[in-house]
């Protein structure tokens, strides 16, 4: 059965083909999957009839990429979730897109965006429990990745889009800092929010893709577990749920056990300020974005986005432009407040994802970074009592995603990851 | 009398000199006028025995100054107001003494500050009434200038410390863009919105004063009445007195008389954010700059000074850096609002010099344009029913100083100046 076959990592591909295997006969036994377990899980947005070619040049000959249906392509159809573009076709691959595909990677599908990004969610479902939400708003990309049907997925992150849905999903996910990777062909929400992001079931896929993507030649400086400092912003546990807290703690715990350097980080002077700039930020930008739109097509939008673009029409421009300078001032000062710390660990979401499909779950533990546009990684290094996945978030300093990537390596020694695959059913 | 002779306007000083009169003739009459009613003005913090040299040559040869005991003077002691210190003699002029003295002019003496600039007031009375405020914390250099002892005086505004005193005390003050006149040997009080300022009795000594420190060779291009743009932003009836509303309204109906575009302006989305803003940069830099003298000198800074210096230290480098942050971003946002004006017209001060010498005045209609180093200019255009001065404030845009001056110019054609001589008595 196809659907037994499952994505490989970039290094095992790599060794397939060094081994004399077709790119082509690893990519379209993934296609066949997702073709099977898309009924039940909804993850694409536009799968292809057939099994696309797969390229065969270059370091991701063989490597199936789910792409955000956010983000232009060439040969696919983008609805960017909403109705308003249903079977749009663009003329040219995002620029995100076409470095994967000049690296050699093999887009297999366009995966489930909610409706511009924005909160309105798509059908996609969580693998692990079809009946709890994925998280969102790169629902389709998180998804995939868990259920085994591609070794990478983009997706955007404007509050929480990457970190949230693979916490629930229980794939790595990895947010660059701001800028990091090319937005052009993306279908901007806030463009001083919006970034794009990668997914993978095992870091170590990330940070290659990563690397290659920005053509970092030499590899990473590791660092031992016992080097590490990092900074421990615990969750107040009126937010997060216990077996969230708990998961925080215990990895504090097998940190300093590990060697590691520990130590309590207080950010209440920052953190609900970084909402409140970020809500300005959204609100009026995505009034900006989808004023139009929403006037053209109004029963084409969401009532709940059509209400989000009205209210954010009423924030004035001078309130966006305090907006816009405070972003740069918490920059400052909260990267400094992290000199000195490999990286802040913290939760990527309130806990495991809940049931329901209505709603993909609370950003608020990724809006401050997201606003600060430094790095930020999830990890799949927790499980519910419940079976769902549970994560832990790690946050660099801006432009430091190398080094936030050595440190996330460094505390996967001390603290592996914990997720088996998702039964699917 | 010596002390019938009062100071003559630049113009004035210049054709004296040019019909043969020496530098030293007019400026001696005035040091004497100066010790005369220094017993009942206590304008000076130091007023030399005898009566200054006066330099001869350049642009301001016989043109007297009044220099603000916040400015280090290499002839004379500078206190900066405070105990701490008493009798301190700097080995170096301020920059902008340095320049003045460079084109010609004569300093008188040391004019009071309040403590380091801050609230806590110095001994000078209100020339208009001894027993009412002349406002802070440029007290002296206002008083000095109306009580027609100098020609120009030198001040400094953080808050509101230049433009409100020249509204009590009934004479043309100018706080010009943050950065325009220099602050090197000026003590700082908090470093993101310290401006150096100018008093005169006219608007014409003000305006050659700025262009000469400027070395600006032009004459400013006039603007005709009737070509003025103004964004009127009246004042809240609950805040400013009645009279001082009256005249904003009376000064708007005699702009639009004269053919003037008078426009409302509405900036309630960014008035209160930038008190807040000013007072998170005031509260923490003062901290900075004052900390080691509070804790080194407990007996010899004003209570209410060290107050708030403890409670400095609680604003948190992060709260300081978005304020930064979002001073940039008002200076943009704020900005833009005033394009297409050629100046915003508002109230300098809540109204006529309040009665008592305990404080020195609410400066919450100048915050805002300090802190987003805008240039302002209070100009004494009218008199109270208790016979006290008042003014109306004039705005410009960032950088935008020379036309500033330009507007005010034309704005006194249709609103002239109405103050008379305080009888000092």
């Amino acid at each position: 059965m196809a659907d037994d076959v499952t994505a490989q990592s970039i290094a095992e591909i790599q060794a397939k083909l060094a081994a004399g295997a077709e790119a082509q006969a690893l990519v379209t036994p993934l296609w066949e999957r997702a073709r099977a377990v898309e009924p039940k899980l909804r993850a694409f947005a536009h799968l292809p009839e057939q099994a696309p070619a797969a390229l065969t040049e270059g370091p991701l000959a063989g490597v199936t990429v789910g792409v955000k249906d956010l983000i232009d392509t060439a040969d696919m159809p983008t609805d960017y979730g909403s109705a308003i573009y249903e079977g749009h076709q663009p003329a040219a691959d995002a620029a995100i897109v076409a470095q994967l595909r000049a690296l050699g990677a093999t887009a297999l599908g366009k995966t489930v965006t909610t409706e511009f990004a924005w909160r309105h969610p798509g059908a996609t479902r969580n693998p692990w429990a079809l009946d709890h939400t994925p998280g969102g708003s790169s629902s389709g990309s998180a998804a995939a990745v868990a259920a085994g049907i591609v070794t990478l997925a983009l997706g955007t992150q404007t509050f929480g889009s990457v970190i949230r849905p693979a916490a629930f999903c229980g794939v790595v996910g990895f947010k660059p800092s701001f800028g990091q990777l090319p937005r052009d062909g993306v279908h901007p929400l806030s463009p001083s929010l919006d970034h794009v992001g990668l997914f993978a079931r095992a870091l170590e896929d990330v940070a290659t893709a990563f690397a290659l993507l920005k053509l970092d030649a030499a590899a990473a400086v590791a660092i031992a577990p016992r080097d590490l400092r990092i900074a421990a912003l615990r969750p107040p546990s009126d937010v997060a749920s216990a077996e969230q807290v708990a998961l925080f703690d215990d990895a504090c715990a097998q940190l300093r056990a590990a060697g590691a350097h520990v130590e309590a980080i207080d950010l209440t002077d920052a953190l609900p300020r970084l909402l409140h700039v970020a809500d300005t930020l959204m609100g009026f930008e995505a009034a900006g974005v989808f004023g139009e739109l929403r006037a053209r097509f109004p029963d084409k939008m969401s009532a709940s986005m059509a209400a989000y673009v009205d209210a954010g029409k009423e924030i004035s421009e001078i309130a966006h432009q305090e907006a816009v300078g405070a972003q740069q001032g918490f920059r400052m000062g909260v990267g400094e407040r992290l000199e000195g710390y490999d990286a802040l660990l913290t939760v990527p979401a309130t806990g495991e994802a809940p049931l329901g499909l209505g709603h993909t779950g609370d950003p608020q533990f990724c809006v401050p970074w997201t606003t600060l546009g430094f790095p930020a990684l999830s990890l799949p290094v927790g499980m519910s009592s419940a079976g769902l996945p549970l994560g832990l978030q790690l946050v660099g300093r801006f432009g430091e995603d190398r080094a936030l990537l050595a440190a996330a390596q460094a505390f996967l020694e001390a603290f592996p990851l914990h997720v088996g695959r998702p039964a699917l059913g």
